[in-house]
C-alpha cells in the first residue's frame, strides 16, 4: 500500500464549499496538501497539517484543481470535415457536410481505426486535464453501427450515452416513424446493455419534442439515465421536456425562453453550456450569466466531435465561456469540473475531497484564473488520473 | 557540414506564391520534402524529388508550416495582473491596476528575476511554434529602467522595439512636455543603441499625434525602424501619422476610418492586429477583411503582456482571427508569418523557401486548417529554428 502526497500546492480549489466565498463556490486553500491512496484521495488539508506519506511530490506554489469533467462528446467517428469548417470560415459554399457525412464514413471505418483514433483523442483530453469524458454514439444510426459505437465507446470510458436519435437517417428519409420504432426497438435491445446514458438531439431538423418523449421514455424504462440536446438552433420545447423527464443534463441551452429558464431552476437538471460550437460555428453564446443568477445549474463541455466543435480543450472553453458567456472565472472552472461532475450525476469526480477519486490537474500557473487569463496556453504541466501520474 | 532532410510532409505551406490558388497566398506543396544545411533552407519540393541528406526525419503525412512571427509584444516585466483581469470578467472594480501598475512592479524587479520570467515566455512561445518574436521595452519609463529593459530584450531577440512613450509615467503627470524631452534626448540616447525599433502609443490617454509624430521622427533620425500602436481604443491620427512616417507596422487597427483603410491600402505600412486584446478586454474586433478586401496586408500578433493580452499563442490568435475578424483559414496563417515578417521588413523568416532561416513547425495535423478547426488543441509537434529542433 503506497500513500502519495502533493504538497507545496500553493493554490488548491476542491469546489467543497468553504467559509471564504472570495472564490465562489471553488472552495479554495493556499498552501496546501492533498494525500493519495488507493486512487482515492484521502486527506485534503494545509501543508502545514499534511500527514506523513510513502512518496512526496512538490508543487512548487503551482495551482491544482480538479480534473476536467467533459460531459459531453461525440469523439468516436471516421473521416474529417476540415474542408467543410474551411469553406463555412471562407464563406464558400460546401453541400457534401453535416452528421450524414460522417456518418458514412463512420460506417465505413473498421474498427480498429476508430477505436486508435478515439484513444488518440482521449489522450489528447488527458493530456489537457480532462480525467472523466462521456463519449456518444449516433454516428451508425443502424442496430449494428450504433452497438459497434457503443462498444467502442466502453472501452473509453464509463460514462456511454446510445444517441441512436442524432438524426433520422437517409435510408428512412421518407419512414420517420419507422426510424423511431427502431431506436426505440431492436437498436434500443442492442444498445441499451452497453449505455449508461440515452440522449436525442431534440430540434428543428432532427427529432420533434413528440418523437423525443417517446425514445427517452423508452430508454427510461430500460434504466438509462436521460440527457437531451436541446435549444441549440431556436427556442423550441425540449428544454422543458429535459426537465419533465429529469434528465441529468440538457445540452447547448444557446437559445431560452424565460420559462425554459425557469423549469430548469426549479429542476435537478443542469444546463450543459458547448463553448466551442458556437466558437466554430460563428453563432451567437449562450448567457451564462442569466441561467447562474436564476440559480441553474451550470455546466460547460467541448461536443468534441468533427463537425461543430473539434476542440478536446476544456481550458479553451472555460477562457470562451468568461469572455463570451458572462462567467466569471470561477464559475467557468467550477462548471467544467463539479458543474460536469453534476451533469453526469456523479460526486466521486469534479471535487478534491476525501472519498473521491484522485484527479488532479497541476497547472503552470499560481492561479487558477490563468485558465481564462492565458487563453490557448497550454497551461496543464501534470495530470493524475485515480491517483496514477497520466500526463 | 550536416544536411537534414524533412520528408514525407502531407502538406508544406511555403508562402511562396503558387499557381494553385486554391490555399491563397500560402503556396501549397503535398508530398513535400525540405532540406537544411547551415541553419538555412537549403531545398523545398515534392519528397520524390529530394536530394539525400546526412539525416533524414519522416514527418509522416503532417503538416509543416513557417514558424510564426510574432511582431508585438512585451514579455519583459514585473508583477502580476491577474487579479486585475479576475475583477474585469467579474464586473468588480479594480482600482490598482493599468500598465502604470507594471511599470512600478517592473522599476522594483530584480535583472535576473525579469530575465528568468521573460525567457519562460520565450521558451512557451517556441513550444507554440513562435520562432521569431518583437520584445518592447515600456515598462520602465526612466532612462535607466528602459536602458535595462532593451538590455534584456536584446539577450531573447534581435527585434528590441524602443517604447519608452508607452505611457507617460505618473512623476510627469504634470509635466508632458518634459516627458517628450525626455524620450527624444537623454532616453534616447541611452536606448537607441540596443534597439531596432521605436514605438509609440499613439492614443486618447496616451501620446497625442503630435507628440508621437516628434518621438517617432527624433528615433527615425537615429535610425531605428517606426512601429505605431494606433487605432486600439478609438478612430485618431494614429493611423496616418504611420503611413506618413513610413512605419512598417501600424499595430491594434481595432477603430479605423475609410481614410486609414485608404491610407494603408497605398502604403507599405503592415496593419498589425491582436486578436487577445479583444479576447482578453471584451472590446469589439477589428474587421480584416475590410482591410484585406481593400488591399492592405495583415499581420497578426500575440500583443503577449500581463494586463490586456496575456497568451503567447499565435495558434489561439489564429482561431480567434478567424472565428471574429472574418479571416480565412489561409489568411490568417499567411498574416502570423508572413505577415508578422513584413511587420518587421524580414524577408528571411515567414517562409519556407530556399536561402529563408529553417525556422519550421511540424503540426500534428496533416492541414494547416486544423489550427483553426481545432482551437485551443496544442497542435504543435515539433519546432526547428535555424535548423535546429528546439521543441
Ligand atoms: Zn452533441
Ligand atoms: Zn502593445
Amino acid at each position: 500500500m503506497t500513500t502519495r502526497l502533493i504538497t507545496g500546492i500553493g493554490q488548491l480549489v476542491t469546489n467543497e464549499p468553504a467559509d471564504d466565498r472570495s472564490h465562489g463556490a471553488l472552495g479554495v486553500i493556499t498552501d496546501a496538501a492533498v494525500l493519495i491512496e488507493h486512487g482515492r484521495i484521502a486527506w485534503v488539508g494545509r501543508a502545514a497539517d499534511a500527514p506523513s506519506a510513502d512518496e512526496t511530490t512538490d508543487a512548487a506554489g503551482a495551482a491544482v484543481i480538479p480534473g476536467f469533467v467533459d460531459s459531453h462528446s461525440h469523439i468516436v467517428f471516421g473521416g474529417d470535415r476540415s474542408a467543410e469548417f474551411e469553406a463555412r470560415m471562407s464563406g464558400r459554399p460546401y453541400s457534401a457536410g453535416g452528421i450524414r457525412s460522417t456518418v458514412r464514413a463512420t460506417r465505413a471505418a473498421d474498427e480498429p481505426e476508430l477505436l486508435r483514433r478515439a484513444r488518440s483523442l482521449v489522450r489528447e483530453m488527458l493530456g489537457q486535464g480532462t480525467t472523466t469524458v462521456e463519449v456518444k454514439s449516433g454516428y451508425g444510426l443502424t442496430v449494428e453501427d450504433e452497438a459497434r459505437l457503443l462498444r467502442l465507446a466502453g472501452q473509453l470510458t464509463s460514462e456511454v450515452t446510445y444517441l441512436g436519435a442524432h438524426v433520422v437517417p437517409e435510408e428512412f428519409a421518407d419512414d420517420r416513424g419507422g426510424y423511431v420504432d427502431l431506436v426505440t426497438g431492436a437498436m434500443l435491445d442492442a444498445c441499451a446493455p452497453g449505455a449508461r446514458w440515452i440522449d436525442v438531439f431534440c430540434e428543428t431538423g432532427a427529432f420533434t419534442v413528440d418523437e423525443a418523449r417517446r425514445i427517452l421514455s423508452a430508454g427510461k424504462a430500460r434504466g438509462l439515465g436521460v440527457r437531451v440536446h436541446a435549444g441549440q438552433l431556436g427556442v423550441g420545447d425540449g428544454v422543458r421536456l429535459a426537465v419533465e423527464l429529469d434528465a441529468a443534463s440538457v445540452d447547448h441551452c444557446t437559445y431560452l425562453d424565460d420559462a425554459d429558464v425557469q423549469a430548469l431552476a426549479g429542476s435537478e437538471t443542469v444546463a450543459t453550456l458547448l463553448p466551442g460550437v458556437e466558437f466554430s460555428t460563428r453563432q451567437p453564446y449562450p448567457d451564462a450569466r442569466r441561467l447562474i443568477d436564476a440559480g441553474v445549474t451550470v455546466a460547460i463541455a467541448s461536443d468534441c466531435n468533427p463537425g461543430s466543435s473539434f476542440t478536446s480543450s476544456m481550458p479553451f472553453c472555460i477562457a470562451v465561456a468568461v469572455r463570451d458567456m458572462r462567467m466569471t472565472p470561477a464559475e467557468a472552472l467550477w462548471a467544467a469540473t463539479a458543474g460536469g461532475a453534476a451533469a453526469l450525476r456523479r460526486d466521486d469526480v469534479g471535487r478534491i475531497v476525501a472519498g473521491a477519486r484522485a484527479d488532479l490537474v497541476r497547472l503552470r500557473a499560481d492561479s487558477y484564473v490563468h485558465l481564462a487569463y492565458r487563453p490557448g496556453v497550454p497551461l496543464v504541466a501534470g495530470v493524475w488520473k485515480d491517483g496514477d501520474r497520466v500526463a
